[in-house]
């Protein structure tokens, strides 16, 4: 069985988008292993942002997430923000890309998030013994990287122009559903009496 | 429509292991609201004990949670641990019950959890707002209550010794199950490397 995509194919936007939608055991019918070991930090976090980009168009909070092997570069989990999609009070890019990994050993592993993670997302990075964390955005969020090194992280910050511009556009467009991601509907309701 | 449980109904340990297993949705098909404003504290805690004993029953964690509306004392949330049986890598007892409560506003709500919280469910119950959580075994573990107290919730000490001696009993039976829940497969590992 020959994949879609191997050693000799582009990697433009349009196979990073169709790696991205791809449900992660299905990965192997879409690229090689090949394929796979030509893509650099910055495709994944492109494909962290492209599961953003999914979840924008579905109504949703645009943060996603990948979770490659650290030796052989294959994608193990990903997954985007499913606040409104699941009607999820708090599974965000990397909750919802840890889930989809299932139970393995994170700690041979690395996170790429398309923004800065909140506090309960950094907890269970280091809870759950991640080596590094690859951060997208800190533009419009950032606080947690300290703590992360604190913890032992490797922690990179490979910004991504698209998903800040992305993330800065539903920030406006939505904010009580943002501040409603962050903080949850009690925040809302604060700021809506006040 | 008349449910099974009404005002004059005994609160006896199989209603309760009823009310638990029941879907939150359905639970107006079991019991009626004057029914389930005779239920006290202890017994929302002996609920999410029993949702302990039926993950444990199923080859799972046994920590089960229940959430609250503090003024109707309706159950609004309820769940239990799945790291067997979704393959779920962090979804405890309180993770679950806010999953299933949904998009609310837990500032209204009380969290019953059967074992007190690890880092990162302890950060969800103050990012999410929570106003109060009790909690039913501070023997097995304990940590995280002074930091909720620190962040505004009300926290109280509710011990079930069947819960108690249910997460020993566990805890003895599968060691490694046990410390995977908590800090991820990764300590597993250095466990047995060690």
């Amino acid at each position: 069985m020959t994949p879609l995509l191997t050693k000799d194919s582009q990697k433009h936007e349009a196979a990073l988008r169709a790696i991205a939608h791809m449900p992660t055991r299905s990965l192997p019918v879409l690229m090689d292993s090949n394929f796979t070991q030509q893509l650099s930090d910055a495709d994944f976090m492109r494909i962290a942002v492209l599961l953003a980009e999914k979840s924008y168009l579905e109504g949703g909070c645009p943060i996603g997430a990948v979770i490659i092997d650290n030796e052989t570069r294959q994608i193990v989990g990903k997954g985007h923000n499913t606040l409104v999609q699941e009607d999820h009070p708090y599974n965000h890019g990397e909750t919802s890309a840890i889930r989809d990994a299932g139970r393995i050993d994170f700690s041979k592993t690395t996170l790429f998030t398309s923004l800065s993670p909140c506090d309960v997302c950094a907890t269970l990075l280091y809870m759950r013994g991640f080596a590094r964390v690859v951060i997208g955005d800190v533009t419009n969020a950032s606080g947690n990287e300290g703590m992360l090194l604190a913890k032992g992280l490797q922690v990179s910050i490979l910004e991504d122009q698209t998903g800040i511009a992305l993330y800065a556009r539903f920030r406006k467009e939505k904010p009580a559903q943002d501040l409603e991601d962050w903080k949850g509907l009690c925040a809302v309701h604060q700021d809506t009496a006040s």
